[in-house]
This record gives C-alpha cells, structure tokens and sequence, in this order.
C-alpha cells in the first residue's frame, strides 16, 4: 500500500501514540485537581506547552492547546471579529482558503461583517499588493494561510506580516496547518499574531492541535467554562494530546531537513514521469510551493473515478482537500487559479509526509502510467 | 494509591485505550477521505454513533461527537441561543450549574440575553414549579444539570421535561456529565431535547465527548469549516476517541447495576462513618441524590489542607468541581444550598467510579478520621 494522502491526514508515529497511552494511563488526573495527581498532569501539559513554543520560538504563554485546525481557525477568526468589533467590521482573505477559514468567515458575514475575498494568481498565489489594497480604516484582520492545502502554493507570508506592521489595528493570522515542518516559518520574522496548527497532519493525533496567540492580542473565546488555557479555550485539556502533539511536531522538527530533501526530490521524480503522460495538466507551480504536494488533471477523466482505479493498483491519493471531498463541487482552488472547471474535475492530488520514499514514488508512478492509458484506451 | 476524585476525572480503561490506539494505527484514514482507508475510519464513526446512540436509547443521527463536555455545553446553550434568537431572549438555568454552562449564560447576557439563574433549596434542588414560574413568552432555552458535580443532587429531569412540554418554543438541555451511567436518564421519558455527555468521567479519553440533539431541533455551529458531523461540528473527526468513546460508555452501561449497588454501599459506609467524626456536616443530600458524591465539611478546617493532608496518606479527593478549585471563592452550589460560607471553605468532595471497592472506603475512613483528630488537636 502507497499512502499518499498524507494532506488529509498521517497515520500517528508509534512513539506518539506510545507517550499518549503512557500519558492517559499513568498520569490522568485532571490538571486543574489541587492534589499531586492534578499537578503532575498540569506540570505534563506545561512541558508540552514549552516544547511546542520552543520549536516555534515563541513564548509557552503563547500557545493554547486546541481539538484541532478547525477550532484554531475558527478560534482566531471569530475570536478577533467578535472582540474587536467596535474597532471595524472589515476582514480580508483570500479565495483559496481552508473550508474553515472560508465558512467562518461566511458566518460572520451572516453577522453583520464585511469581508474581502482576495483574489489569486495563476500559481494560486496572493499578491501582497493586492491585501495592501484592500486594506480599509475599519479592517481589523486578515488570514491567509501558509500553504495551500491542495495545490501547495506557498502564500508570501512574511511579505504579508512586513506589510501589515504599518497597520496596528490589523490582527494577522496564518493557517500553517499544512505547512508546518515542511515550508519553513517565522512566526517573529513574518509578524504573525495568531497562527493555527492540527497535529494529525504531522503524525500527532486527530482530536488536537494548537493555536499561536502573540502577547497583547485579544480574542473572545468560543468555548466558556473553567477557564482553563488561560480563559481563551475552556473544557478539561486533553493532556496527552497535547504530550503526544509536542512530541509529533519535535519528531517532525527533527526529520524535517533530511525530510524536505527526499520530499523535493520525490516530487521532481512524479513532475517529470507526469509530465510524460499524454493529456496530464499539473496544477502545483514550480515555484513557491511546498515539497509535499502534487495536484494535476487527467484530462477528460473524473477525479473520483481515477482514485478508485488507483486504489485497486494500491495507491491513495485524494481528489482535493478531504473537508470538501465530499462536496460535489470542483476546488475551489483551481477555480481561483483559473484553471477550467472542466480540468478541475479531474484533479488529483498526492500528497507526501517523510515517512514515504523513492521506491514508493516509482510504483506510484507506473500505477498512474498504467492507470492514465487504460482509461485512454476505453475513451479512444 | 486510593483515587476518590473521579468527578474531577476517571482513568480510562485499558479496553477503551487499546481501541483507541488500534484504531489510530490501522485506521487512521481521514473519514472524509473518498478512498477505502477513508471509508474504514468513515464506518468506525458510524459504529462508534450507533453504539452510542443506542446505548442512549435515541437514533444515531441525533449523537454529535464533540471534544468534551464543556464544549458540548457550549454548542448547545449558544448554538441554541444564536439560532432561535429571532423568537425570544430569554434563557432559563439554575444556580448550581457547572462552570461551562454558567459562563456560556454569562457570556449570552453579554450579548444581550436575558438569563434567569434558580435557586435552589438546602438540598441543591430546583423546584419544577419555579422553572415554569420563571417561563416568559420570549424563553426559548431552559437548561438544568442532571447531578449535580459538587454534592450529587439529582435535579428533577424528568419532571421538568413533562413540563416544558407544554412550551414548544423552548428548548430543554441537560448536562448528564456527572450522572451518565450513575443515575438513570430515559432522553425520550424525560423529553430532552439536548444533552452534554464527557467521555473522561467515565473512563474514556479527555478531549472526547458528545452533544445529543433530539431530531428537529436546530442549532447554530460553533465551529464552521468542512461540514463534518452533520454540519454541527466541522473539523476532521477524531475517529479513534469516538471509538473508544463508545467503548467507554458501553462498558459502563454494562457494570452500571452492580455498580451502583457498591457505589452506594459505599457511600452508605462513609456516611455512617463520617457523621462519627466531630464537627462534621455532610452536604449531599440522603434523598435525590447520585451514589458516587459525599461532599462534607470539617469545621474549621481549609478544604486545600485537608486535601494535601489527605494526600500524604495516600487518599485523593478535592475541594469542589476541578474546574473552579484554582478559583479561590468558595463552592458557588453550597452557597446557593445556604450553607455558611466558613462552612463552604471547608468542603470537601469525595466522588467514586465503578472501579472503587469497599477497602478503600474502609482505609479512606481510618485516614480521615486519623486526619480529622490531628487537625482538631492542633487547632483544640
């Protein structure tokens, strides 16, 4: 079996699940319980907390242990707007965000909020010219993640946060839940206020995640309670998940050199044996893109149905993000992007993590070759 | 090791991680995925839904899986509010009820609701007759926990239920966090529209829990993105704490009867044996009242020094509800039962699972009488 729909979600490193168990049954008490049990299990969460802030070299006080990418994104989105209301109603994205970026902003649409849906260009990317511009007195935040989910494109962060120091009153947020570990971030560098990350995208567990909050940025919480994660995300902390998404993301830290190499060259390996198929359109630009992931057309073919024929040859990939897989609509990504919807049907995406290698891409390769000209055939 | 603090948290049962970490390293797959391993995880939701929801007695599409109590509270009292808001502001609750759900009421006045808080009387009981007497024509939610987490006051469910039925407007929710399995609750006798369940206070995972929806009864999400869970809940579904979730919940149903039985022999025993002790006053009630709580105070004694004195024998208990202990108020129930707030300080929660037998409760008692006597001498 060749997994390669490591995009919608990774299959958790043994060690991982091994300290979540270790965690769970031997140190389960509740963290807010006065009592040894309770203080092991806060002094537990608390290291968790310092791992993850030292891999994104910012401050424990700044990292809120979260259910994952969804709650982080929708945490910082809403959060910001309902609190910072009275200074503006005005948010700006792009066109080519996660499904929960897209409808929480959607939703706060329904609210009363005005939102700028930017456009991309042909690569999928934003233009930073293009955010500036939008930029009006009442905005008061804008998001626009790493890497896009389902094409790769790497969106100019760092240009986005330089740019956004100009305007105080702007929080800035970023989605790095597929970048992380695989596109390198600042988050001090980029002037990121508020990033999101869901660790079952990098061997961690589904059910956990995370979200950067810098010092001095006010959010209203979703969730109100016992008031644990520092008021901003009541409910008891799933200490082990969050032990066990601070040692995914150290793993993954520690890979993520050797890992990104093999990656790159992997996805050289799948452009060039693509490109030798007849008909095929690949959507992930060379440039400013993320090592993990290749999307492309079959022309002519539904995307559904080339997954199940590539299925039975062994081989998982994805027809766009798995949020929206089951939408039957094309990406909205590629739309974006210009590509025609008739293309955007047959779009495939393969996605890597650093446990896959070369011998698997070579399969892959003479799958989708074999698959490609069987379905040629029947078509011709 | 005696661990008497299972209102704060329970340890999960090996059977329940086990399930757990089978199913995050075979079946890892993103449901939302549109190939096999996706549709594997997909039909492990279904069965954990099922198992869940019939357990509960109600359909499986009525069974939301969520990240825990608090956060099912929250969908429920917001989502609830948000969404009916257009037919009436008003929202009914009790004075005893979990922190989660007091702020979330808190948090919709702030908003501009208008929240009725009950009183209650010495025993922590709310009269159905003052919940219909506080029913207004603009009420659209009335929300009133089964037991109660501090002393284990049963709340009438089941009356109020039958008496709300003659309001379709409102909406009936019930935190069952504490009770379920311990107490019995029929959601269809009782005619409970929503109901919280937590995992981890049955021997399930932390960061696991569901929301019971009755069918026809609508919310606003509190997280928006991919639609998962029936578009209540969106977020990429923790397929393996659903699992062991259910796994948790099935197990606890099947030990309830003989459960209970020792849970209240054992209650029974500290009673008899704690009312020997001078300057004792048991809180939880003898009558209505849930066999795994005994909340007591010794007079003049700090709850915190009595618990890290406890401790150091080897006995675990706690002062109040874990997620108000790092509050420095005293318990907010025992003030609202009327109990003296120098008496309040002093209260102390003993709360059993399943799993705890009649020799801890025989040692428990020897130390805390032991415990009791030093205090008294020191303080004589």
């Amino acid at each position: 079996m060749i997994y390669f729909d490591n995009s919608a979600t990774t299959k958790p490193y043994k060690e991982v699940l091994d300290s979540f168990v270790t965690v769970s049954s031997d140190f389960f008490g509740n963290p807010s319980s006065l009592h040894s049990m309770g203080g092991q299990a806060e002094k537990l969460l608390s290291q968790a907390r310092e791992q993850v802030a030292k891999l994104l070299k910012v401050k424990p006080t700044e990292i809120y242990f979260t259910s994952g990418g969804t709650e982080s994104n929708n945490i910082a989105i809403k959060g910001a707007a309902l609190l910072n209301r009275n200074k503006g109603r005005h948010l700006i994205t792009t066109s080519v965000e996660h499904a929960s970026v897209m409808s929480a902003m959607e939703q706060l649409e329904q609210e009363g909020f005005d939102i700028t849906y930017l456009p991309v260009d042909e690569n999928g990317r934003v233009r930073v010219e293009d955010v500036e511009k939008a930029i009006r007195k009442d905005t008061i935040f804008i998001s626009v993640m790493q890497v896009n989910n389902e094409v790769g494109t790497v969106q100019p962060i760092k240009e986005i946060g330089e740019m956004v120091k100009k305007y105080p009153k702007i929080l800035f947020h970023t989605d790095t839940v597929q970048g992380i570990g695989k596109v390198p971030l600042s988050l001090q560098k980029s002037n990121v206020d508020l990033c999101s990350l869901s660790a079952h995208k990098f061997h961690g567990l589904k059910g956990t995640g995370a979200l950067f909050i810098r010092e001095g940025a006010r959010l209203a919480p979703l969730f109100s309670g016992g008031n644990q994660e520092r008021k901003m995300r009541s409910g008891t902390e799933n200490v082990a998940g969050a032990v066990a998404m601070a040692k995914a993301l150290r793993m993954t830290m520690v890979k993520s050199e050797t890992g990104i190499a093999r990656m790159k060259k992997i996805q050289s390996m799948l452009r060039t044996a693509l490109n030798e198929i007849e008909g095929i359109k690949i959507h992930t630009p060379i440039e400013n893109s993320a090592p993990h992931i290749v999307n492309f057309s079959l022309s002519g073919m539904k995307s559904e149905v080339v997954i199940h024929a590539l299925e039975q040859e062994g081989v998982f990939v994805s027809t766009t993000s798995a949020c929206s897989s089951k939408k039957k609509f094309p990406s909205k990504t590629l739309l974006a992007m210009g590509v025609p919807e008739s293309l955007a049907e047959s779009a495939i995406r393969i996605s890597l993590s650093f446990e896959n290698i070369e011998e698997e891409a070579k399969t892959a390769i003479v799958k989708i070759k074999k698959t490609a000209n069987q379905f040629r055939k029947v078509m011709d």
